[in-house]
């Protein structure tokens, strides 16, 4: 599983004021855990920093790191927002997946930050 | 009439979050319960899950189940509207159709679950 | 002028929800009062109904009803409004009008339907 | 300066009812004041009616009364406000002019007209 | 660094009233400042002015001086917020930049400005 | 039927070369001949002229002239490309009409003109 | 299989030329032979008529009969243009078929009419 | 009448290669001369050149020459190849100019220029 | 590297008939030999089939093979058309590669096959 | 100016056969040598390679180069034509500069490659 040591942060250069960061990665491919098909979408980060920005190109190392993984469209999308909640402890945080179409039917999972919340695992 | 049984579900991977799951069949076609003739469109089922999700591909084949179906366009799209917010309990449900113009004309149907509410039949 | 008589209901299958309808007819035409040219546009209908459905043909037809009259675009707008609210008794009811260009001018009318507003005449 | 003598009304339709008409001319130029370049732009105007309704082909003369008028954006824009504020005693009123680029910028000025209010000239 | 002197301003037009302008400029470009290639996106500014108006040709040359900068995303946003929000004390105003891709991600920042809010630097 | 003597002519500015000319009429409507529909679409006139050019407005009135006539999108097509060859002499003139959808089909008629050729009634 | 006894023709009202009739079916749907999964696409019918044209609404109800046949694009296509081309004794005749994603692959066949060849069964 | 004196030139900086130069102006405006009206289009020069090449600001500023001419379609976009022909002595021009829609219709027209052909005036 | 053997054939149905196929694979991913960096574009096969067609479901296996490998963009174009042209024997055979953009630069890339043609390893 | 020798090449993988490579650079931008504002367009370069492929890398570093550099269009087309004919040998050539609209004008300019042909200077 895409380990999230791979990201880095700086400092957030303007923590007087709540501004918005979007970062949207358009080639993000993972496997399907059932039949191993490859799946396609993109992944939006959208954040208010606290004290941390995260740096952009390990953002994009950390989101290639799910090429060969098996894993659920619910649970990669929850899984970024829980990785990149605890590593920069954002005013806000909304992270949105939206995947290609398979067989006629897209989805979009889009989910929000708040402490103590997240995966039961 | 499509069978809700067709419709499998798993456990919600993040029960503690309330995010939004979004699934849309690009591909809907049934017929006109009047003149027989085919309609086509798209489906959207939006949602925030409680203790489950409904799996894509057997929501996929639950969609195929109405192509030789006659529904309008307000009934079916209450079906479908019940039927997931039966088997989901969701915290919100929202189902949105969207047919293609026959004539010249397009319809758009939304219709949101709650329990108790439905249709009259 | 077109004749709401044309208009026919049928009952509105989940009378226990609050769910929307949205009808457009993107080949709407009539003819401009003054000059006698004709105007072309779209017509959107969108309602919650409250015991009564407007049945999709006969509201087609009604449409194509007012091809050859001369009415001005606020008229027709306020007209169809008034028709359909006073045979649906909806729970809400907006109609568009979006008019094609003319000499480099479009146009949009918006009206929105209340018991005892409506037109002057 | 186009002079808004120019502009008809007529009375509103339907003044029981608060509705919305949006006139969008797609063809307005000006000239800029300083270098004497033309400008190209969309104008807007999105009104409630109180008692009278601005004339269509009256608008658009009244337009076309800027070509060879030195401008500058925020000025045509306040002043088409002024004019058919002073005009027409609308419930509510905002223009919208949007620019086409020039040396890689455009430009939007959005004014809302309240009696009172207003350019300083 | 863009020298804020470049800026130059003249009297809102009309004071009295609370107008949104906006300008865009479309060819903004500048440069990493880890790697040195070249960046490119958007800027937009949108502000509600107070008794000044910043003059349009100087803000292009204002963000001409960017082009062979070394800035991150997030500063040259936060930097142009706070030298417009010195020079003109508007009402509000918020800056958005828009990032083309790079290895497939894009980004937007958004930032509004408020006395006494800014960067650390 | 739309009477051919309703379209005037002006002299070819310029019969010392081959130029082409194309008018595309975006509001053509009739009616099927069948059920008394209206069709719509658009019309084009691709012609390089002879000693004539046709006169814009009263070729748009030619179009209107169709409005309430019941004819098929091949005999349309084929009647204008007569009326405008018989009455211009073009060196070459094509007519296309290209009709909206209708049950979810398409069409599209291409005619050219030559002396002698035509229709057959 | 879909009978060609279906089509009804008309005789074509303008033989003396040669002109293009393409009629676009955009809402086909057919089943994979293999799965049993709907197949959607649209099929183009371009020709040049001899002494007969196909009348629309048969070739609709034509395409509507293959609505729960299972068939390969590539037999589909050529299967179409058989039918068509024994029919009709066309000038010329091409049938394109265009095929939605299925697993991120579109697919376009294309066949034109030639007496004698064919489909091998 | 546009004077073609403004129109500059500059040499050809590769004579030895027959390259294509294309200036597509998307900004034009001239005067209907029958009703005074405006009209707008975009005017597209494309040439090889041969010993000249036409410098950009000098075209514009006769494109904005037009501003305020009454002139046909057919006209002016004869005039325009016929002043450039005369001025660069291309290896090969074409001159299209793109109407906008008034009341419907839009049109397109495309001339060559070759010596000694031209305008009948 | 993605092996041929994936690759499954079937008879071509209308032997007889040159009629055109082709598949589009939109979501196909590489990396790069030299960086690692993954890359992404869409593949489309166009060939007039001999005696075989490539099956559909095995094509995508067969391109879903290249995922972990690192290739430039000439030589997979080349090996998917040499992989094919030795498998089908067709009457002609072309493979394009589009390749989405990095740092600015996008790629196409289109070769066709001739037997005893290819890459020189 | 940008200096050819930051071109790099590698040896064509498929010399056997005539394919086509194209590269399109969309963010590329120099000087006006005039006014010294900055230009921005797109770079297409299409080519059938001979012994020789250009390096993707390099190409894009090749075409930063020429970041600050005063140069017409014309010029900078051509000399991009003759630094990589020269470099690479090709069996074809072509470079195709798309500039962004200044003033409402944009420009196309395309050069084909042929030895002994090129700039004046």
């Amino acid at each position: 599983m895409a380990d999230p040591k791979i990201l880095q942060v700086f400092p957030n250069p303007a923590p007087g004021r709540d501004y918005v960061i979007e970062h949207t990665h358009h080639e993000f491919t993972s496997m399907c855990p059932i039949t191993g098909h490859p799946d396609f979408g993109s992944i939006s980060v959208r954040y208010v920093a606290g004290a941390k920005c995260v740096e952009l190109k390990s953002l994009k190392l950390y989101f290639h790191a799910f090429r060969n993984e098996g894993i659920f469209f619910e649970a990669v999308t929850n899984k970024i927002c829980d990785d990149l909640g605890k590593l920069l402890g954002p005013r806000s945080l909304t992270v949105t997946s939206d995947w290609k179409g398979r067989g006629g039917v897209t989805s979009v999972i889009t989910a929000s930050w708040k402490p103590g919340a997240g995966r039961r695992r």
